[in-house]
């Protein structure tokens, strides 16, 4: 320190300013680089979700390669290929090489990507760790050739350095983008690999094709299960609901509209001219005033006039959700092996508005099968339609799902933790801003309104597990109550009517007499590969005292509905890319039994594990083998059903206990009850 | 879009620059800021932080002044006041107003503030939700005014603008800082409240004054435990050791050392000039290589041999750990009223390096008292002396507590969670280059290195409780025999000399043989405020066989050894400034018991629980009412003591069960046997 200079004089000297790139240089675990597995992860992530924005932008399905090499100990190649629109040359560099430049940061609309920070952040990382560029080949749909660049991020100035550049032809690939990288990685399968993060992206981008080629050659495709593009989300200007007075203020200065008014409907949304009239109205505008010239007070009470006044709810086009359908197709996609028995009706919240950013929370939930019932319940977290497999401690959606009382709806919990059970839940959280707790984009931010959302909807997939439960433990006890009547009625009636030297009466009239149920069998698939079933058969028996008006639908794979699918009776409607299959209005006296059959499409295998049956006509304490109709069928059922439901014609009061009567049956008295309650009908 | 575009160009033209204030305003959660009670703590922390960062560096022990007060729903106005060096006029904009602008960014020492956001980043905020601009007061000693400014940061440029500007004198104070914002926030106390923030400053910063001024008025202060500032860590360059081979690359092209030979010595820290001669042989350079100069392999070679050579530690100077004794005294400041039965001696790690960057890992623990048994442990984190209050869930050192197994050290546990018991941990780590997850500076990631430190550190922490529990149900079987013992006997040898007509012996040396035990009681002290005890009483009794040399050592409050302090017999040795006392070598014939008495420094009140009794000269197993001398004492016991223990004549082997004998005891046999025992010694 030279003698002269004063204590503060020498504190000044050492104040400087820092590249952005040499703080995330220092700070690379901020952008999840902080160790070679999740480096590995964060650079195939960065990549694919960059090719996927591109070619839904560019309305292109999406075929996305990822290829990971071994080149030494911790040192992986990473080359990922898709088929975008490609980028013109000129943006090459800055796209690749420069933190914070992009095209979706000012836009406000949901996107995966938002920070202009992500695979620059991969490049840079390359560069520090290996000391390689990053290669990258380009192509447009109107060039003929595709540009190649080797190219590194200099992180003192935090700008593209270009270090090898030319053309080339590539093949007959019409426009897309390979990059190319080479890192400081380690290759894992498991949790938090490439594998699990294609897999999650895979469940909720149903129209993609994925390709991973592992270190050891091991090839996997997730192919599309749909050929439909979501569609485009759309930008919106921010809703009023939220914003802060710093921020009112800063979109007035920077508005180009004339006056107040058209800044009210034009740089905002949702505000109506009904709307508009009530905000100048509370504000004591006139709606002429230039929006820039409003200061202080004005602002304050322009705030107020906002807050106070209804608003509409902001549109859903700047968001794109997955759908409840998608939702439960995916789930049952991967989840298909563990045979759960419970797919809870997948949520899909409307959209709500935090910070004038609208978003949405969407839900689905699974129990049983082979889900390991002491665990914790496995979560699988997405933001923007992107997997989220690190920081889950660190997550809202984690800390929602943890902080639920869970035994309200059937499952042990100790406090705050997340709840043990054979259960798995899905949370996708939609924005056109996601509060991400860091730039690795891993973790969502705790936010009131954010976390309120995801509460509502998990309740919601609560309530129909808690149902669920409930009615299967009600049927368990039907069903026992079923197979005890059947195994002894025979046997006691044989006996009986030997003694007493009478013909067996018709047992089926007095297992309804007794039981009170429709009941649903299912039959048919089979496991052996040789001689695959392809047909099933479903009995429906109507073991109450009343004729029943009845409507059966069944969901199963899409698969099964293709060229070759039969339905005796036919049916009334198959909707093939729902999966989904209806009978018409069907009567069934008590007693009665009817049989329908359906037949898979040629090549794919029956198992009757994957149809699930669904009655409406009957509520479910009448019903045994079968679910009530869920909600998301969404179907305009017969008034008949409709008014016998309002009648409440099921809520009969108790029968009497069976096993009581076990001993002492009063064959003429049961046959007269029956013919009473025939004739009431 | 216009007609003639391409998609390619329409995308391209989306593209742009992002400015770094404009990323954080959208992403405010990031930096610590996402709702009103987090922003309040936010701000408050990102001040103090750099006032205790700012009296360090000068050398003045800390004096913050922290005021927050009520301006309406969700509205407050926070003041932070320093008694630092001040800052000078021209860099009041900068340090205030520009992101990523400051003076330990580029240093490789630990402080607190290291990213140049934090103070910027709470103007940023207070802009944006109140459109207030940030009001700094600041003097330097040299001038004899201090300046006044209101600036705001001005997001799309990143840059301050000042609004106003003004001189004025100051009262009496010689230089420091006051900034005044006002932000949407909210106050409340308990967990993650400011409150809690100081309280925890004031654990690990023991040489601060620090106060606190809530909405309400109530006004709290926590006073400076210790006059000394903590060293100050000393700037060192990187340690070869986890750099990375862009790393090396970048540091060799802008070194400005001549020659290969002195960018290693003098570039890189721990580099000796014989681990010089052994990297330069490994690689095959001279030394005399211009660095600049190397590229490629050559450079590969120069990292292989870096990794290869054994070197030197990192140097501590750069880092400021708290020390054992300085945890111990913070904890016991803090948890005084719940009276904990346990303090694990605390554990200060050696330091270890990260990619080039030194750190050290700190541990307390604390067992019992009322610290609720039935709970998760509580969890002190702390990095670089600052408590972290957030995002627990998210922070290696949580994660790394759950991940150890605690059921070996005699703790309940369900599966990778918190263990759960009477227990506070507290982890500090101190480091050039803290790992946070995010810019808010609330959890630390991932790092194999600094897991595996924390581990260690906790697991020696663990060996101690565990050493703790055994000892105590030891110790519990123990008392709970020599209660039986002294109630007993006499009854019994009453009962019995009148039997046979024989005087009732000596029952000490009946006890020393049923025993075995060195006993310590202590009494005094009271909990009555009109008449406070002053004084108290330790009693030490020989109950072995043998003659015993013992040095007994007390740890008391640091106030009790103020002016006033006695000891009778008097001390060999006081020290005020740890609160211990010693006495010379005590020599104790079997039965043989000796009493000490200390007199409380004026003004202070004694309880008996402040008193830690330790014991050197008989090992645990024969102590009873105190702990041997514990590690962290350092103190070199005498010949004697050392040559005991060596010999291991505590080792002597079972005694005969006490229970078996009680029926029938023979006081001659007894009497023998002492005197053979005393001939022995």
């Amino acid at each position: 320190m030279p003698a002269k200079r004063t204590l503060a004089e020498e504190l000044a000297s050492r104040q400087r300013e820092i590249s952005v790139a040499e703080f995330f240089e220092r700070n690379r675990q901020i952008l999840g680089f902080d160790n070679p597995q999740r480096a590995l992860l964060t650079t195939v992530k960065e990549a694919v979700d960059n090719s996927l924005d591109a070619c839904e932008e560019a309305g292109i399905l999406p075929d996305v390669l990822v290829e990971i090499s071994r080149l030494g100990e911790d040192r992986l190649k990473v080359a990922v290929e898709d088929n975008g629109p490609g980028i013109l040359r000129r943006e090459i560099p800055n796209v690749f090489g420069r933190l914070l430049y992009g095209s979706r940061f000012h836009s406000n609309r949901q996107a995966r990507g938002q920070q202009g920070i992500g695979i620059s952040a991969a490049v840079l990382y390359a560069g520090l760790t290996t000391a390689t560029p990053a290669h990258i080949i380009s192509k447009v749909r109107e060039s003929p050739t595709a540009n190649v660049l080797d190219l590194v991020l200099d992180t003192s100035r935090n700008l593209p350095r270009i270090v090898a550049e030319d053309v080339m032809l590539w093949g007959d690939r019409t426009s897309g983008v390979r990059i190319e990288l080479t890192i400081r990685g380690r290759y894992q399968r498991g949790r938090q690999s490439p594998y699990e993060y294609l897999r999650g992206t895979a469940i909720v981008n149903p129209h993609s094709r994925l390709v991973l080629v592992e270190p050891d050659g091991t090839r996997t495709t997730w192919d599309r299960a749909t050929p439909e593009l979501p569609k485009v989300p759309q930008e919106i200007p921010p809703h009023p609901h939220g914003l802060e007075l710093g921020e009112l203020m800063q979109r007035l200065r920077s508005s180009r509209k004339p006056t107040l008014g058209e800044f009210l409907t034009s740089d905002l949304s949702g505000v109506t001219r009904r709307a508009l009239a009530d905000i100048l109205a509370r504000a004591g505008f006139t709606g002429k005033e230039d929006p820039r010239g409003l200061h202080g007070e004005a602002v304050e009470k322009l705030l107020e006039a906002l807050r106070a006044t209804p608003m509409a709810p902001p549109s859903a086009d700047c968001l794109s959700p997955i759908g409840p359908l998608l939702i439960k197709r995916g789930l049952k996609n991967v989840l298909g092996p563990i045979k759960p028995e419970f797919y809870a009706p997948p949520v899909s919240r409307p959209p709500k508005v935090h910070s004038g950013c609208p978003f949405l929370v969407e839900v689905g939930l699974v129990y049983g099968g082979e889900l390991p019932p002491d665990q914790p319940v496995q979560l699988l977290r997405f933001a923007n339609r992107v997997p989220l497999l690190f920081q889950q401690g660190a997550c809202a959606i984690t800390n929602t799902v943890a902080h639920m009382d869970w035994r309200r709806y059937g499952l042990e919990q100790k406090s705050s933790a997340l709840p043990v059970g054979p259960v798995l839940i899905l949370v996708h959280v939609a924005s056109t801003k996601i509060p991400f707790t860091s730039e690795a984009k891993e973790a969502i931010a705790e936010q009131e309104d954010l976390t309120r959302e995801i509460e509502l909807a998990l309740q919601a997939a609560a309530r129909n597990l808690k149902l669920h439960l409930s009615r299967r433990t009600r049927r368990a006890m039907a069903q026992e109550k079923f197979a005890i009547i059947r195994r002894i009625l025979p046997r006691l009636a044989e006996k009986t009517s030997g003694l007493v030297g009478k013909p067996v009466p018709d047992l089926d009239r007095v297992i309804t007499r007794i039981m009170d149920v429709v009941t649903v069998e299912i039959q048919g698939g089979g496991k052996d590969p040789s001689s695959p079933s392809r047909e099933a058969r479903i009995e429906i028996t109507n073991y109450t005292a009343r004729t029943r008006h009845l409507e059966l639908f069944l969901e199963v794979p899409l698969e099964a509905t293709g060229p070759g699918f039969r339905a005796d009776p036919p049916a009334a409607s198959v909707q093939p890319e729902m999966g989904r299959v209806s009978w018409d209005l069907l009567k069934l006296s008590p007693s009665e039994r009817k049989v329908f059959q359906i037949t898979w499409a040629s090549g794919a295998e029956l198992d009757p594990e994957d149809v699930d049956v669904f009655v409406a006509g009957v509520d479910e304490a009448h019903l045994l083998g079968a679910d009530p109709l869920p909600g998301d069928w969404d179907v305009r059922l017969p008034a008949a059903l409709v008014e016998a439901a309002e009648k409440g014609e099921d809520s009969a009061g108790p029968l009497p206990n069976p096993g009581e009567e076990d001993e002492e049956v009063d064959y003429d008295a049961t046959e007269r009850k029956e013919s009473v309650s025939q004739n009431e009908d």
